[in-house]
């Protein structure tokens, strides 16, 4: 591969945190603005997060949800309203004070998350059971300060979606948590080739408001876990607060039960730290906003341009997306440039390929070469880029798979989140006082407890008391 | 038509004002936030705005255009680096102050529009001819603060797309403000049914910061102008205050051209008042949400239900958005309320006609009604709603054409402008003290310079100047 030749990064074991910001920027997904903690989207930063908006957008409204857009703001005796969620979200507001040149008698804090203005807009639209089940998405930036940030990671603000549902009962709104959980579950699977590890967080872990939140946690390449969306249960806790009730069939008044759910540009970092490699970007192919790139060899010899153009019309026929790289640059650089941006095929086309009615095929995520005749590349791309993609999503599943331990032993447990990183799968007794415990010796968290509770152990392994859950252990951005 | 049975609207001719806010509300598109001048965009109001993102979004990436997202916020100092930009902007800004419990070094002021972002942002990518051009456009919201705010016409916050690009030269960055242009009057063809009126803003009303403004206009049915959107020419203004620079070629450097534009959440107001009646909404076949909405009759006769699931069904089929209204309310409600949300063809099935093998369809925009054979109901449908479309462009255009009066006396003009709305074109000095004087005489504005200056006159009517540009004035939004 030609590693670093155009575009010095750093390698990927050498520095990951310093490989991710090498990739960031050298791959154009995104730049720093004047203000600290917030990020320029990039053209091919943002297609990025298109692809994924297209993925869901059709996902959620396949299952019935609305897109809807609620203020930037939230006046601040609005958003005191929940007590756990004020607790949660009040340390990192950002507050608009000044409006029009003047002192706001009311100040107005931007949105870290807008259950309150869901809330409050479904307490005057919502009297009866025929007005349920409300399913609303929205697709917006939200604003949440902190101190520090790493580009699409952890921001002062990001893009996301946050879906906020009623419905008549706890078991359609359960339901309801779960199923877009399946369609985030679904979303790694189809799209970013990233196994999920799909589960419920903790007491400690959840979302400040919900009974219950459950998420989905990819693997990095350093080991650490990232959590990628977490979809909440939230009860009627919101409902009583915000004062939301219908009349029931037999004419009785309740509070409805709600769900909220979101994922965020976050997924782009997952994307990058689970695929990337010492030579930059490595997108699979459902994403990739260019899926195959044709670079001509001495494009200046006769028919090689015409043969480039044919094929791209021929491939571009076949409904992918694809583009030939025609500018003024060396094969080399180009070569280096489109491994940078992660384009999952490349093809060479020069005379020598022309004469023999070939040309040569590279793969971007295994560096694998193929030659095709060139009146067949056309038709076996659909293949190879499903190939490239089952083949990534297997690779990935592989490597959670060798990086998922199990123990009953304590020391253990830190000796390898110590030494190797990844999930470990132990055994907890349920007391927040252990979970802690497991962070201040480790640094590692709860990640979730899985679906499949098969217990391997009978007691926590921290305490000594009787082990209740089975839980994913790991570090975590 | 069953007007207001349902539910109560002022009629149009009444009170447009209250008319129009009643469409709002009473068709579900909007309703108000706690945050005075913040609206929350109900589904039926954002599938509006998502049916005019999508066109857009099209034609932007058909020539080329790129998506990017800038931050939400403008350090104060960076706002304040464009002299006349800071001047036209500074007094409708909101500011945050505070964020993580801390008052900010340096304000932050949320992007009223986001010019000093691109700029700041190109001035680090852009360095060569080679970099040039850059197409760049954002959707996203904005907030300028507004003292009186009325549901899409103007608000503290509202959702736009907003185009920044960078040009070589002069030539191209004129092009490309009028090539916009171009594509936001085909919008008002292809999906609005509006036509509007195109051309140069006066000096008066062009944007803080531009050269030339560009602007379409539409004429609402009480004869007021609304401005739906605008792209300007920038110059080398923004690149200068922002060192934008570039080698070309020939080795020399420069500043390169740039423009803006931009159109709003606004133009569902647009639609709302040039389409609208007594009954409600009146949508665009195109625009519409649901195009088509099937009505069963008695629909607990056998055969009623299953007839109208297989027209769903061969509607969708035919690619057209259409749902059955099986909800427990009466027809007669039904009807009402398909009508205030505009649907723009109803379909009523009941056991009479299933009998004689037929069905009605009543057009919303002129209440019109057909009985068209069952089995030839789906395929019949496209070639109707091309027709309603067309037909709501005629009239559209009618309205201008006949609210459109010319004169060359000044006394004439005010009285039209008093009496009967509308545009007028009457011939113009060029200077702004006679503006002032149209604007302080009858509250009329200059809308724009029409691209065909054929005058109607050799002197301006207000101070008998020699004329040099032939306008079209009228009251406006």
């Amino acid at each position: 591969m030609a590693k670093n030749v155009v575009r010095e990064i750093t390698d990927r074991d050498t520095d990951f945190a310093q490989w991710y910001t090498d990739v960031c920027r050298k791959a154009e997904l995104m730049d720093y603005s004047d203000a600290k903690g917030f990020i320029i989207y990039r053209p091919y930063g943002y297609a990025l997060w298109e692809g994924i908006q297209g993925y869901l957008n059709d996902e959620f409204k396949k299952t019935g949800h609305q897109n809807v857009y609620m203020p930037l703001v939230i006046p601040e005796s609005l958003f005191m309203k929940e007590a756990e969620h004020v607790e949660g979200f009040a340390p990192e507001t950002a507050i608009i004070t000044v409006g029009g040149n003047e002192t706001l008698s009311e100040r107005l804090i931007i949105r870290p998350t807008s259950e309150t203005l869901f809330c409050n807009h479904y307490a005057k639209i919502i009297s009866s059971y025929r007005d349920l089940p409300k399913l609303y998405n929205q697709w917006c930036s939200v604003v949440r300060w902190e101190k520090t940030t790493r580009p699409f990671l952890r921001g002062s603000e990001f893009l996301w979606q946050e879906g906020h549902t009623v419905h008549k009962d706890e078991a359609e709104a359960r339901k309801e948590a779960l199923d877009i959980l399946d369609i985030y579950e679904k979303l790694g699977k189809d799209l970013l080739a990233i196994p999920f590890i799909v589960g419920k967080k903790t007491e400690k872990e959840k979302f400040a408001g919900a009974v219950d939140t459950y998420s989905i946690e990819a693997l990095m390449h350093d080991g650490k876990a990232l959590q990628s969306g977490t979809t909440h249960y939230l009860g009627t806790g919101f409902a009583e607060a915000f004062n939301i009730s219908f009349q029931d069939k037999d004419g009785s008044v309740k509070n409805p039960h709600q769900t909220s759910w979101g994922v965020s540009t976050r997924l782009i970092g997952a994307v990058i730290m689970v695929h990337g490699d010492d030579s930059g970007l490595v997108l699979p192919p459902y994403l990739a906003p260019t899926q195959v790139v044709i670079i001509p060899i001495q494009s200046h010899k006769e028919g090689v341009m015409e043969a480039c153009a044919k094929l791209e019309e021929n491939i571009k026929a076949m409904g992918l997306r694809v583009k030939i790289d025609d500018s003024d640059k060396s094969p080399g650089w180009k070569f280096a440039e489109s491994e940078m941006k992660g384009i999952p095929l490349r093809i060479e086309v020069g005379p020598r390929d022309l004469e023999q009615g070939h040309c040569v095929l590279a793969k971007r995520y295994n560096g694998e070469k193929l030659t095709l005749d060139l009146d067949l590349v056309a038709e076996s791309i659909p293949s190879i880029l499903q190939h490239i993609h089952d083949d990534m999503y297997q690779r990935a599943l592989l490597n959670v798979l060798e990086n998922t331990k199990e123990t009953t032993d304590y020391e253990e447990f830190k000796k390898i989140i110590d030494s190797e990183g990844g999930y470990i799968k132990m055994m907890w007794c349920g007391d927040q006082a252990c979970e802690e415990k497991v962070k201040a010796d480790t640094a590692a968290t709860s990640r979730c407890m899985p679906f499949d509770q098969t217990p391997n152990g009978d007691v926590c392994p921290v305490c000594g008391k009787p082990a209740k859950y089975l839980v994913y252990w790991s570090k975590a951005y």
